[in-house]
């Protein structure tokens, strides 16, 4: 059993949106392929991965380290003790090979690609959706039958006014949704509270719209953000100020009662327990967005739940960054308490499998082995170019 | 005035050595020429720049992401005001561009190696050694004549046994170093300690020796390694544990009373201020060894040292990682505690400007205008290549 070739692309993952922080115009990701000489129906078993949006496609690092170390690897290396499939644990540290500790971005990227292919191999070899591998192996065997999304989108885009944000908004709720996020901190706090009025009148309850700054604020102007969102009492208030001021988040902590949510810009389970450790979140309250794509993996990712389980934290309190279809086999198979949406957006990366629509706020994810990237036609026929 | 040309190469940067936690054999670096427009002496004013050891090149993002931007950026947004230099912090702010903030890694080397090849621009087009450009414009005009160096060695590597670290560490006080340091943590405590007390046979004084466990050791096992070290008074005790464990160094900081080293593997300043937040350092005590090449250059490396000041930290407390004349010429311009050096390793990265010395255990610099790279042969031709 042996991976008998692995490609990868660079593909554009542009929109003409911003955040409170960057542009997306030239956004990119990778996509990746692991082809392996196991056979099922007939067809050699292949695995498709790529890194979700916000951190660029990280080809040249594939290319240049993490692509070769794991085809100079002795085969036998990279599988399960029984030796009848690949063990994503000893992969990873053959990836992680003479690998500096710290620093965990970019390359958390190609690694986080190369793990999803891996795990959607593993599944495939198991004749199993990945939620039931991952529930059969980390969670006691229980999965969760659906999982709640919520539609990320209200960005900044040129010539959108509010009205265009209360039609997108009012698509989402269309679509089945019944909890959405918009962008702030891209505009003056008076603009942005004209933008988070006319979304409350779209979607009714303070409860139905999170809020998201995308690390922009500094303390001042985020305790005055703070201050005007109190009332509204919405979702989550999500990365006021730089990811890595764990200090200003924990003040904001003291100020702000209702949720917030922060995470999806650190990509290490070392920087997961140094936000859990200082950041001052509130396990009974605020969320956590880490996002597999971006952060080594799934194997990371078990690191991360394990160290979060060590400081009282349920897996409940994640719903991961990234909108793709592996933190959704996550959710429901590890007991996450759900997973971000992009519908329209970034794609044809974001949404999940067709036909499996949302219900009432909850989406479920279809039977076939692996990760399901076969059931997104626009998806797959990119990720199939790979391996034509 | 103008950029006229970018290249890139990657060079191997191997040697058969090994730290607490990765083999240096597939080590690269990347190498980058800035041309300009500018004439000096009849010839094109020309920058360079390299990474330090220790991260790998970052040559696909160069390509990719970094050098594209500087390219297609207006020629005068990178000038400064008066429009007769260019301006590296505003250069800063293109190469950094639709970056979302925190994970930082990898980008910080390409960003690093662009920075380090602009200020040498910079310095030839002010026709100044670099010392000199950094100490007039931050450092009220003072550079420090020579600077304190000390000899980075005493790696793992197959079949070296303690008489051949003896030998090693003969060598660099031949060469005039009087501090020097070797690997501990890649071998057992019992075993690091013989070859401590083996090169306290050189060099005497257990003042003149530090130890670098280049953060393999987990609490437990740093403990015991402090408490058997604690007796030698070395110069310090580097990394300890995994850089990002800031609780695990300030756990060690109560019961190790003798300096400790840290920050080679911190890429920001914000990650630099959250080792001092919540690392336990001792401002009277302990050295910090951010590496601007690895961490997106001077412009943040300024940053990073306006951090410390507001800290209550001097910038005598630094002595970067890394050994290269960048750092030399922060150490001499803006008054830092001295830097690294790797006599005959990483080379021809590794070491100063040919002639130049070690003398007691300090080296002066060039006052040839730039950084300097056309007075190390060897790695100058190796630069040079570039632009032929």
């Amino acid at each position: 059993m042996r991976i008998v070739d692995i490609r990868e692309k660079t593909v554009p993952l542009a929109s003409n949106i911003q955040n409170a922080y960057i542009n997306f115009s030239k956004m990119t990701a990778s996509v990746v392929a692991i082809i392996t000489d196991v056979k099922r129906e007939g067809r050699p078993v292949v695995g498709f991965g790529f890194n979700s949006n916000g951190r660029y496609g990280a080809s040249g690092l594939l290319r240049d380290r993490f692509i070769p170390r794991l085809q100079e690897a002795a085969p036998e290396s990279l599988l399960n003790e029984r030796g009848d499939n690949f063990d994503p644990h000893r992969v990873w540290d053959v990836l992680m090979m003479d690998e500096k500790p710290g620093g965990h971005g970019e390359r958390s990227v190609a690694v986080g690609v190369l793990d999803m292919a891996l795990w959607d191999v593993v599944a495939k070899i198991e004749n199993k959706p990945l939620y039931q591998v991952l529930a059969d192996t980390y969670h006691g065997g229980t999965a969760d039958p659906s999982v709640f999304v919520y539609a990320a989108g209200g960005y900044y885009q040129p010539g959108k006014d509010v009205s265009a944000l209360q039609k997108e908004m009012k698509h989402y709720l269309d679509l089945g949704y019944r909890h959405v996020k918009m962008k702030i901190g891209g505009a003056s706090l008076a603009e942005d509270l004209r933008r988070i009025d006319a979304v409350l009148d779209v979607v009714g309850d303070g409860q139905a719209l999170a809020v998201d700054a995308n690390g922009r604020l500094d303390f001042p102007t985020a305790l005055s953000y703070a201050q005007r969102l109190e009332p509204y009492g919405l979702l989550w208030f999500e990365e006021p100020g730089d990811p890595l001021d764990f200090r200003l988040q924990a003040m904001l902590g003291e100020y702000y009662p209702h949720a917030m949510a922060t995470g999806e810009n650190l990509f290490s389970h070392q920087d997961a327990r140094n936000l859990i450790r200082y950041g001052g979140l509130r396990p009974d309250k605020d969320y956590l967005q880490f996002d597999c794509a971006l952060s080594y993996g799934v194997v990371e990712y078990l690191r991360t739940l394990e160290m979060l389980s060590a400081h009282g934290w349920s897996a409940r309190r994640c719903i991961p960054h990234g909108g793709h279809q592996l933190s959704l086999h996550l959710a429901a198979g590890l007991g996450l308490g759900g997973n971000e949406s992009y519908p329209g957006i970034f794609q044809p990366f974001g949404g999940f499998a067709d036909g499996y629509d949302v219900e009432d706020g909850y989406v479920r994810l279809p039977e076939t082995p692996g990760i399901g990237f076969e059931h997104k036609a626009a998806l797959y026929k990119l990720l199939r170019d790979l391996i034509m």
